[in-house]
Order: structure tokens, then C-alpha cells, then sequence
């Protein structure tokens, strides 16, 4: 039997402190009055962009890393001290603190709606409360992203789309991240190298501007024959540097010259539709039917759906999507929030809801089942029929399900974007994924409003 | 004399290969043609996002660390390797590469407007070329921070503003950037524990709904209670997990119950100014003049300037803001590109220019003026007069300035913001900083475009 693979982290820092500092003091105040029982929060978005049919979840494996690899550097504790979170015992009691708690999850991949728990986290109070910040930073944006992604790729129709994002990143620590939510969402790949070294995602690379302006205009040729003889079978021909139908013409001459067949071009700005269908007839009249177009420039799944989406698209290959996709730039946030659902009381967990004028919460822990045309959250003890989405991933702090591997979690996202209604995957004004609430729900939801301010926490005194 | 401060990198991890694919391949290339004369790449953005009248430089400290760390492992070479990136010599080059170049950069803080260079490298075309992409991500990312975080604090009109985006970011790891941007801008600090704890920014909390509900409804002032008491003097109570109103009352029954002083209440739902008088009202009311009234909740300057921009502002004293500056929710990518200016030709360098129809970029190594109402871009070598932005930061690799302190690019940055005119600093519909080209860089322009398709570029054969 071999070992289950260990969930990677995408990074080398100790995350313990990128928390938000009310996590601490709460944690603290909990600690010293004894407040210690196991509560469960979900993670959910309330609402879903206006542009957004579906969410793709995303973001589990680093969520699990984070937990297991969660720890207070003593350092770190004389921090806090310095903000006045002080108190020995908490201090002591953080040094020694491992995560024990359990987590369900929806399996990474999966299209999700409006108000669907994408994870439960049943733990001591005090360990769900300091893990809340990065918990969901992590789900937030890598959900953004494949979400994104997800669109971008229906749109290709089929046409590889790979990420270009890296210099238009929130720093160039959020590549990993974005370049792994895109292949999980489809996309073939990234240009980001580190995605390639640390997460065995298919790298790609064409040229840029200033490789050509390094020979300059009248030698343009001479700077598609050196990458050429250089990489040969693999080359891809950035043509739009001066004039980019003439820089096609001089990129069949360099192949010509040289012998080395043109794996492709690259059209970076401009026209793309009407460059395309010249490049197009140029490269074929050359003999080049082989020769690739690769697309770039501000792409997005509207411009990719205007390129390729009607009766006659326009002859392009391949997209490299880069500011678009990485910022998620039409939807650039998507409010994932994480909310207390049940907390101990006795011997028992009891839901809890929060019931401020907007924002009323889902009271009590879910589970969520997958019915023919949508999904149904249910109290996590019912039986609803339909799939159950989610799934017991760590027990007492350790991992309880086999990690799927990059190309397993591909594989299935793309067979269940595909499963849904049509109309909740178009690129211009998708429906809403149906989301409904059981029946248990329902009346557990209307009891707990009737009661109301009766209601004691079990923190009362 | 002390030793001057070094750089400091927001990251732990070697970000050699947190590039794209093609600068390595082209690097290569350069290698093996010999063509490593000394070359210089600009940074700008071409054109700023409508809302925007004026962006402020962000993020030079962490490029100039980045550049000083810049080193390649063995694992990482043996990943190129796999990727094609194979020649012995290339590889045995980037083994022992260290960055060696020149780096002019204008102060971090200042306000730009579009195609103004923010730095200029200038070293080995080889290592030019394998710099770009993070170098590009540090620059977008920290100066599209800075430059949302410098409109909300216009909006606040000195009432304190305070990072609140960690759980919104681009991963966890993106906290440390936004929070360090978003103080330079002014913000008052973050929530973010790291940010302090690296970085030395304020940093602050209040409490969550959670910990409300651990209480329950009917025991929501035991909850202030504890609050109270665990955090003497500091402790800001969120009033609205049940009912505003009836929060506030509760808070002032807390501090009464507690003998401890109210610091402030929280508001992070409803109508922000109708709660805010009302709440102030009965805080006035109790004697509690004292406590101050923070607001949240997807918050951002239009929402800030409509709560206290007015002739009867809201009772409002500072603001937490999250997605939206950790975001920047209405501008979500700056667009920062990263141009070839000139290289060397014989014994000297020569500019060069990119020429493709929409995208002509400006020839030569620059200098900026700041002049009366705006910026002048002039020729490096050209007099102008007003004060020259660009200054030297780096040279033969070696940190040559003054890393100053966030404090002090904090105060920098006020001031030359202050003294921005009022319409560009607008909320609503800014105007754009005024920038203009020097007589020289326009002739010099003209000139290449006139010589155009006749240019040789300095690897012509």
C-alpha cells in the first residue's frame, strides 16, 4: 500500500500569523474564560456575481496543508505579547497548539451555487477561530480563479487556454495559486515556471517584443531564424512586433531559411479575428498547415466567445490569457465568508444562525446534495437523495481521504461543468445555479427565528 | 555611521523561477549568440484606469531585495533542464548568475500619471530579460494598492482608515503586500498580525459576530462584558450581529455593568450614517463621548465620501476596509509593462522604440520632471528644470540609496498627494495627472519613426 500523498502548501512562510488580529484576541478571551467547546463554521458565498452561473471550488488542498502545518514560532508569541495578547497561559497553550479538528469538504472541482457550504471545520473553538483569515483567503482565490478560469475555457471551446497572468499578479507569490485553480479549472497550462518545478503543471512559453527589437525592424527574420534553429519543433513566432502580417510573411521565410518547421505564431494585438484568417491563408498557401495561431492581448471568455463562438470563427488555435483571468477582472472578489453554524451546548452540538436585517445565516451544519438540474443544502443529518457533496477530508487534525492529483480533480471539473444545465454555463448573463433549501432546513431555520431573542449561546452565563 | 537598511523581501521563497517560461528561453538564446551588451527596459503603465487621476509608485523596496536575492538552485536548473532550457554553458551561466545591473526608480509614494517610467533597469541583456515578470508583479501589485488605498483616505478627510482585506486577498500570502502598500498610501494600518510582525505596520482589531453568538442573543451585553474586561481600554464592540440599536445600548450597558471605558463601537451593516447618528446620540447621551464609532462592510471611497464627504457628514471616526482596497475592486489590474528603451550598439547605447500600430512606446532612457500642475518626461540626459523623479537606487547590483522607512515614504506620500490639484484627486470622475513629452523626447520620437523599417537593432547579423 503506498503512503497517501501529503497536501501541498504553495508556500514557505509559517502562515501562523497572517490572521487578522481580532482571531487572537477572541482566541484569547475564549482560552481564559473556558469557552473551549467544539463549534463547526462553514465556509459559503452568500451571493454569486452577476456574471457568474457557477463557482468552481477551489483552494482544498492548501487549506489542509495550512492546518497541518499550523504552529506559533516563539518569536511570533513575543509579537503578540507586543499587541498585548499576553496572558501566559494563552501564550503557552498557543505554543504547544496543533489543529485537531475535523473538516468536510466539497471535492475540489466542484460547480457550486449561491449559499453552498464549501467546507465545515468542527474544531475547539479556539482553533477555528484563528485559522479563519488564511482559511479563507486560500478557498476565496482560488475559487476566483477557476471559477474564471472555468468560463474562459467553455468559451475556447475546446482550444487550449493557458495562463499568462503572472505579471499582473497580487505579487508574484499569488502565480502558484493562480496557475493551479486555472488547470484545475482546464486551462492546459501556465507560463509561470515555479507552477511547472513545484506543482508538475504543463508549462509553455512563446517570445516577447523585445527579443525581435533586439535585431530591430529590418531584421526581423534574422530574429525568427535564431529562435527557430534554437528551439527548433517548438518555436512560437511572435509576429506583431512592427506590422504583423508582414511579420507572418517573414516568420515563413525564416522557417524556409532554416529548415525548421514553424511550430507557430503568435498575434498579440490588433484585429485578431481578420490577422488570423490572413495568417491563416498565408501559412497554408507557405505549406505550413501545421504551423499553430496563438492568441493574446486583454483576452477574455467575451472576446474568446466573439473570436471563435459563432458560425465562422475566426482560425485561431490557442489562447494565452494572462490580466483577465488572474485578476478575475469582471467579478475581482467573490465573498466567501465563514460562518458559525452549531457549537456545543452539553453534551450536544445546537445550530446557531445569525439574524442581523441582511445577512441571515443557514443555521446548523449541512450537507449538500447534487439533484438533477441544481442543489439542495440539507441539515447535515438528512437524507435527501441526489449526491452527497460533502466529504469527511480530516479527522482530529489529519487527513482521511486519498489527495487527488492535479490531472484527477482536471478530469473530473470538466465532466461536471459539463453536466450542467446550459444556460447556467453561457458566457453573457448565465443563470444562477438552482440552490434550494430541504425541507429540514426550512423549519429549522423558521424555529430558531420564532424563538428568536430567547435563545441563550453557550457561553451565557 | 549605521549600516544601511537592506531591502526587505516579503517572501521566503526563491522566486528565481516565478518567471515566464520565455524569458528563460530567450535568455538562452541571448546567451548563445553572444548577444549580452548592456540594455535598458522601462517600466511604465500606458494608460490609467478611468477612475483613476494619478497612481503612487509602490514596491521598489521589494524589487530591489528581489534583485539582490536573485540566484538560481541546482533543483530549480535541473527543472529547466526538463523543460529544454538544456545547454550546459546556459545553465552553468544562470548557476553562478548574481544580478549586476542599474536601477534608477522614482521615490516610492510619489503620484504618476500614464506612461511615466516608474524604474528603469539597466544590466546585461541576459539579466534584464530573466527579472521581468516578478519584477513587473512586485511594481503592479503594491502601486495598484497604494494608489486605491490613496483615494479612500482622500475620501476619509483624516478620519483613520484601517486594512481589513487579509480573507479577500490572493492568497494569504498577498496580506503582506496590500498591507504595506495600503500604509505607505496612509491607511492607518491592518488587521494583518504579519504585517505587523514583519513589517512594523499599526495594526488593530475589533471583535466577530462569532464571538457575539457564542453568548447567544439574550446575552449579548455578557458578551461586551468579557470583551470589556479581557481588553481594558482598547476593546471596540461590533453592535450589529442582532439588532444595531439594541447593540449599542447593550455596549453602553457593558462599559456601565464593567466600570470599564468604551474605546468604540463597530457598524458593519444597515444604513452606516442613520446608525451612526443614532448610535452617537446615545453614546453622547451616556456620557460616553469618548467612544469612537468605526465603520465596515464593503466599504470603499464612493461609500466613504457619500457617509462624511458632505456638508453633514456622518458621526463617523475611522473605517475598516477590506475587499475593495485589497482588491481594488473598480480598477482591478494597473497594467504595468515593462519596455526595451535602449541598448548597446558598438561602444554605446542607442534607443529603441516598439512600433506596432496601437502600441508605440516612448524611445530612450528618460528622466521625469515634476513641473507646476503635472510631470514632464524628458531624454535622461536632457535638462528640463523642475525637480527629476528618477533616481538612483541601484548600481553594479549594489543597493546605492537610502532604503527609507515605511514611515517615511508614509509622509512623503501625503504630502506630494496634498499638493496634487484638486481635480485629479477627485473621487468622482478624476482627471488625469497632466503628463507631457520634452522637446527632445518628441524630436528624438519623430526621428525614429521617420528612419523606421531602416533601423538595424544591435543582434542584426
Amino acid at each position: 500500500m503506498t503512503e497517501p500523498r501529503a497536501p501541498r502548501s504553495l508556500s514557505d512562510c509559517s502562515l501562523a500569523l497572517h490572521t487578522d488580529e481580532y482571531e487572537l484576541t477572541m482566541a484569547q478571551s475564549f482560552f481564559h474564560h473556558g469557552q473551549t467547546g467544539a463549534v463547526s463554521f462553514e465556509v459559503t458565498v452568500r451571493s454569486l456575481p452577476e456574471s457568474r452561473g457557477y463557482l468552481v471550488a477551489a483552494g482544498l488542498e492548501q487549506v489542509l496543508a495550512y492546518l497541518l502545518s499550523l504552529h506559533f514560532e516563539p518569536e511570533q508569541l513575543d509579537f503578540l505579547r507586543s499587541l498585548g495578547v499576553d496572558r501566559d497561559d494563552f501564550l503557552a497553550h498557543l505554543a504547544g497548539l496543533r489543529f485537531s479538528g475535523d473538516v468536510d469538504a466539497v471535492p475540489e472541482g466542484t460547480p457550486v451555487g449561491a449559499g453552498v457550504p464549501l467546507l465545515r471545520i468542527t474544531a475547539p473553538r479556539l482553533e477555528a477561530t484563528v485559522v479563519e483569515s488564511a482559511l479563507l483567503a486560500l478557498l476565496n482565490h482560488q475559487t476566483m480563479i477557476a471559477s474564471k478560469a472555468s468560463r474562459i475555457v467553455e468559451a475556447a471551446r475546446g482550444r487550449p487556454v493557458w495562463d499568462f497572468s503572472l505579471r499582473r499578479l497580487h505579487g508574484p507569490e499569488a502565480a502558484l495559486g493562480v496557475a493551479r485553480a486555472a488547470y484545475i479549472a482546464g486551462c492546459a497550462g501556465t507560463a509561470t515556471v515555479a507552477a511547472g518545478e513545484r506543482l508538475g503543471i504543463p508549462t509553455t512559453g512563446t517570445m516577447a517584443h523585445h527579443f525581435v527589437q533586439a535585431f530591430g525592424e529590418a531584421y526581423e527574420q534574422a530574429a525568427f531564424e535564431q529562435f527557430l534553429r534554437d528551439y527548433p519543433g517548438r518555436a512560437v513566432l511572435l509576429v506583431d512586433t512592427y506590422d504583423t502580417l508582414r511579420g507572418v510573411d517573414r516568420a515563413i521565410a525564416a522557417s524556409r531559411a532554416t529548415g525548421v518547421p514553424l511550430a507557430g505564431v503568435r498575434l498579440d494585438s490588433g484585429d485578431l479575428a481578420a490577422l488570423a484568417r490572413e495568417a491563416r491563408a498565408r501559412l497554408d498557401a507557405a505549406g505550413l498547415a501545421q504551423a499553430r495561431i496563438l492568441a493574446s492581448g486583454d483576452l477574455d471568455e467575451y472576446r474568446i466567445e466573439a473570436l471563435v463562438g459563432g458560425a465562422d470563427p475566426a482560425p485561431l488555435d490557442s489562447f494565452g490569457v494572462g490580466t483577465m483571468l488572474g485578476t478575475s477582472a469582471d467579478a475581482p472578489s467573490i465573498g466567501g465568508v465563514y460562518k458559525l453554524v452549531a457549537q456545543t451546548q452539553g453534551e450536544e452540538m445546537v445550530p446557531t444562525m445569525k439574524m442581523s436585517s441582511a445577512k441571515v445565516t443557514d443555521p446548523g451544519a449541512h450537507q449538500v446534495f447534487r439533484v438533477d438540474d441544481g442543489l439542495v443544502i440539507a441539515l447535515h443529518d438528512e437524507e435527501c437523495g441526489g449526491e452527497p457533496l460533502l466529504r469527511p477530508v480530516m479527522r482530529g487534525g489529519r487527513v482521511v481521504f486519498d489527495v487527488p492529483s492535479l490531472d484527477t480533480i482536471r478530469a473530473c471539473t470538466r465532466e461536471r461543468v459539463a453536466a450542467l444545465p446550459r444556460d447556467v454555463r453561457a458566457v453573457d448573463s448565465p443563470q444562477q445555479l438552482r440552490v434550494e433549501r430541504s425541507p429540514g432546513l426550512r423549519a429549522l431555520r423558521d424555529r430558531l427565528m420564532a424563538e428568536g431573542a430567547h435563545r441563550a449561546g453557550v457561553a451565557a452565563p
